[in-house]
């Protein structure tokens, strides 16, 4: 049969991939508000000092705790699949191999690094965690992990998805953790948007606020906040992913994968799987990394590499990373994780070195490719996920065309069970594509306009 | 670690376990609307001859086809858990485990018997399966299964779940399943039922009837009419999950079950999980089996074994099995798949020889329960595996006041993520226990009364 590849659990990595290590030319620095670097103590009232030196580490190979192992082994490793009944469907000489993250049981990769995260809080004498959700999903996986590790779990939930997805909240309960609507009455920040606007649907930069303003106001010291993608740690967490696939692959003795593919919006399945691979690449392998954004949302394919900040509010420091203005609001597509204006530095750097080579795809060719993987592969995708899918079905036509057989690779981030919505309108005949004039983008950029310029965005030569 | 148990794919079972072949004494067979038994070929124009063949099989064991195989190894082997957390949070010397069928693209075991009967169908020339559903879970289960077998599938959905839980029939709709509100007009009983009453929220005892309908008049002669539950070829089919388990158990060097638990709605999981070990029991090994079902709908512990029909409008041939009556309406908790008057006829059976001992439990503490398992072992279950997680906990309670080490098996038999509502209700303290008075029990067993009795019922020594 082979269509599915499992590892024992003397096969489970014990070391995360540090990409930092091996990049061709060093980071750069996030910036303060006055446009100098900023040290990693300036974090600390943010973060616990654990995950701050691994958010500047520039050690390759990290070890992972084995009591993070414990936990992740509970649905980890993850299956690795053959997509033999899609690839009949495409009638592709290609082989499409998927990472199937859907197994975790908060449906999604977030677990990956909200179960690190949690407990390298709880090593650090951290009692209670805040953060801001979305869509919701990372929500549900951070309440998940501190509700194994003992830990109190506050999430701050954009009010209008609060208000339309209601079993978010519920799940997050189920797993203790305490999910209120922002803009709440909880935060300075929250009252005083409530104060000026009080039928506001709020916004991820909001909420973002908030949950900074908890952590770094609670006089015990024994709170901290925590994000979901974009940062290092978070990065680096989830490349478990690839160095599963690496080994399944290695044992059923494909040697070589051609393409490798994620959906990307803050950067961190993407790179979870992708890394791995990069390192190859860097190593001289021929392989296409793909990042998948919207074609709504499409950060790396239009925005330059810059300086700026990663939420509306401006809070958080300056980060090297494309980005679309922290004011861009991009059109209501459902693939909420993916609505993000701007993209993880490290991810970013890798398409400035020419590593990776990002796509953007329109939303009704990722939901018609979601349902084609539903009714051949069996497994109901995330919104976000249907981005690599699409991505997938066109390297494997691309295949077809050319007569190659060649190994494509892709991570099924999600399952779309709790997003079903988007499904609903589809068949519906609701959705539509949305083009982005040039004038709008230019438009949002000029939120970046006057703060500092990375040097090799001055030489245009990316 | 040790606390996941995985089989690779040369282990898979390759037969399935026919409890008929060991049953002390033997089966009582379905009686048609005259009193005498139906033969198999009365039953040709509801289900292909393939399936009745094994529906009256006395065969012990039966090859699993190949194609089968093929499909179910997209999530078979399923884990087995040691329950590690929960152990520990109740103090208990009990080893807990639990099989997880939460893993199936569909969320609950019923994919391991809609990949079958698909299959069958297929081979048998069948073109288009029709089905009714309550909550959704089978419908799902049986889209599922003819997507990926090319086969045409229509559902027959009760009004009031069609109207509450709408992603039921997005999910189905994803793998192309054609959903539509129980009572409809594409049927003479749809049409006469809503003739009289245009307002009925419909009732699965009328979507049976539409299905079975539109399964017998199609004129083409390949559509048949497929059951989620309750018959021996369903119950078959699950006992792929017990064989699972008995390897799984071997594996890690744990010799002897002491209990085994499942819940028992029609008692297919129920069924999956503990014929295996039923087996033993029969040869003389110690062990106690325990169907759980609702304190609000006590088939098993309050009601008669008789002959009753499996539905209410009395489509179906006379079953032997305990029964509330056919007209039996349970109060409304949220373990919709356990709100069932009758039960399987071959776990009737056991029960009536002493080899099972059905357990009843309060929704109110099966809710308790999955909150626990959810906040220590991190899957948030169905409401209805929920009953099945409350009596292992009940066993583990009992062993630490017994001071014994005793080994708890049971059947994880489906998430809960498309079930939060009743989580929600419960948080929001809004569930509560139903006692069910003997005088309504008495009222609703008024629908057997004149209908043939089992000898053995008569003699009352069970």
């Amino acid at each position: 049969m082979a269509i599915k590849v499992l590892l024992n659990e003397d096969e489970i990595p014990r070391q995360w991939y540090n990409i930092a290590a091996d990049l061709p030319s060093p980071m750069l620095p996030p910036l303060g508000p006055d446009g100098k670097p900023i040290s990693p103590d300036m974090l600390a009232p943010v973060f616990p000092m654990n995950l701050i030196e691994q958010e500047v580490s520039q050690e390759r190979w990290i070890d992972i705790p084995e009591e993070i192992l414990e936990i992740l082994y509970r649905w980890r490793p993850s299956p690795l699949h053959r997509a033999k009944f899609l690839e009949e469907a495409l009638g592709t000489p290609a082989k499409i191999y998927y990472k199937n993250e859907s197994v975790s049981p908060a449906g999604s990769h977030k677990t990956n690094t909200s179960v690190a995260q949690a407990w390298y809080n709880k090593q650090f004498g951290i009692e209670k965690i805040t953060t801001e959700t979305g869509a919701g999903q990372w929500g549900s996986a951070l309440s998940f992990a501190c509700a194994l590790l003992g830990l109190e779990c506050k999430i701050f939930m954009v009010r209008i998805s609060f208000d339309q997805k209601p079993f978010r909240k519920v799940m997050m309960q189920v797993w203790d953790g305490n999910c209120v609507a922002s803009p709440s009455r909880e935060t300075n920040a929250g009252r005083e948007i409530l104060e000026k606007f009080p039928d506001t649907p709020g916004s991820l930069g909001i909420a973002i606020s908030e949950a900074i303003e908890q952590a770094v106001t609670d006089e015990s010291g024994k709170t901290r906040y925590s994000l979901g993608s974009v940062l290092n740690h978070v990065l680096l967490h989830q490349t478990i992913i690839g160095l599963e696939a690496k080994k399944q692959l290695d044992k059923i003795g494909e040697k070589k994968v051609d393409v490798v593919i994620g959906c990307a919006g803050g950067g961190s399945n993407f790179a979870g799987l992708s890394f791995p691979f990069v390192l190859d690449k860097i190593n001289g392998a021929e392989i296409d990394v793909i990042p998948v954004e919207p074609y709504s949302c499409p950060t790396m394919t239009k925005g330059p590499f810059a300086y700026d900040h990663g939420d509306v509010a401006k809070m958080t420091p300056l980060l090297p990373m494309f980005s679309l203005g922290h004011d861009f609001i991009p059109p209501p597509i459902h693939a909420g994780g993916l609505r993000y204006h701007g993209m993880a530095p490290l991810v970013s750097q890798l398409a400035v070195e020419g590593l990776i080579t990002p796509r953007a795809i329109h939303q009704l060719e990722c939901y018609e490719a979601a349902v084609m993987f539903a009714r051949t592969e069996g497994i109901i995708c995330a919104p976000e996920t249907s981005h690599a899918i699409a991505a997938a079905i066109q390297e494997a036509k691309k295949a077809k065309e050319e007569g190659e057989e060649k190994v494509i690779l892709f991570n099924l981030s999600g399952h779309g069970l709790m997003d079903l919505q988007g499904y609903s309108s589809f068949f519906d005949g609701k959705l539509k594509d949305y083009e982005l004039p040039q004038e709008e983008i230019d438009r949002a950029l000029k939120a970046i306009e006057g703060l500092p310029v990375p040097e090799i965005s001055k030489t245009g030569k990316w």
